[in-house]
């Protein structure tokens, strides 16, 4: 089936994937003129937007205070063969404080350890709002993609943001041989998984350091909706 | 051993490491005045000064026509745990041509695959002239290093140069418990391992994507000093 897809159709299939199961990106910020590159942490937003937990006393969250710009660049992790030949994209755009609870929620369901520090005074939840999007798919295959059409809906899913701890929680109840359908064909290997975040386009799942993405074949926007695509992955 | 390292020296030798070790570096450049970061091969230069191989073509290639400033971020690839809790540099300075045959056939040694395109009339070898360097160890553990510290000796090294082949064919000839003992300590999993370069501070093998680093006690600016290096390190 994946061989039907156009290269345009591919660029955005690899993309989204990209910003679901990124867990760290490459960011450059203006540096007083100059650029400046810093490895962040990163979690998708409901929509595919990174969300970042920064310090103020960051050099790069200093930086994006004089100048909101940046760039970020989300590799594919522990690709096998030449990197340089790997999906990987360049996410441009401002970098703005994002005080939404749903998003830190979201933050930290994917990043339990940063609950150590996310309390204090001087970290908070940025969000990039992206702009211009790169994607490189390996030698020869690159191509530039709308945020219209990469970004998963987010607007008129309320029912769904309510109901993500419910919906996780189901996931988490599925049996071996239920879960083992599900990440058939995006994982390889036997791995305990475990959700790590949903949205209207899917379902991402972590496993100690890796993650896998379930992708559905229609965006789901409220509860019901979303218990049956789930139910038709795990069906196949 | 180790442990006795002061958090300075710590930082020194895991930023050595990464210069050497590094297939891949995320690299911002000045793109009309806002950041931009893509994702570039990358060779350590007998110093340890990163080496690319950039189209005329590429955006960052053009941005650094305008601007030669860039930052590149080297971070730890495949490490096991939290990515934010290992080791990663950033490197800042500026990037210029670099016609020095010596860099150009290091750079192919080590990734051959650029063979394929390195003729092309709009490639050349390019080199990060380091100015400044940002190690970040993971949490609490960050260092500002000097250029003088950190790099290898590379001024009076004329004997070694010419004999890199040579030296290098001497180590792909070592038999496999020789080898297996090179690598202890700094590798782990059975793997075929090859020569990948040399420099006056050690040797860098390669096996498939896997790249792994022999550091030595002291410098070696000649061949036979080189091969009492290798000699002392088969020894253990």
């Amino acid at each position: 089936m994946a061989d039907e897809l156009t290269p345009a159709q591919t660029a955005l299939r690899d993309t989204k994937r990209l910003l679901r199961v990124a867990r760290t990106g490459a960011l450059a910020t203006i540096d007083g003129g100059a650029p400046l590159t810093t490895l962040v942490g990163v979690v998708s937003d409901w929509d595919g937007s990174p969300l970042f937990l920064m310090s103020e006393l960051a050099r790069h969250t200093q930086n994006l205070a004089a100048d909101a710009r940046a760039s970020l660049l989300l590799t594919s992790e522990g690709g096998r063969g030449d990197p340089l030949n790997q999906p990987r994209v360049t996410l441009g755009g401002t970098v703005i404080r994002h005080a939404d609870p749903h998003s830190r929620a979201r933050y930290l369901r994917r990043n339990p350890k940063a609950k150590l520090y996310a309390d204090f005074a001087d970290f908070a939840v940025r969000r990039l709002w992206v702009e211009t999007i790169h994607f490189n798919g390996g030698f020869g295959r690159a191509d530039k993609l709308t945020v219209a059409e990469l970004m998963s809906p987010a607007d008129d899913i309320a029912d769904l943001i309510a109901a993500e701890d419910e919906l996780l929680a189901e996931v988490d109840a599925l049996d071996e041989s239920a879960m083992a359908r599900l990440v058939a064909g995006v994982s390889s290997g036997r791995r305990v998984w475990r959700s790590a975040g949903l949205d209207a386009e899917g379902l991402d799942l972590s496993a100690g350091g890796a993650t896998a993405r379930v992708e559905f074949s229609a965006p789901a926007r409220d509860r019901a909706s979303w218990r049956e695509r789930l139910k038709e992955r795990v069906e196949g």
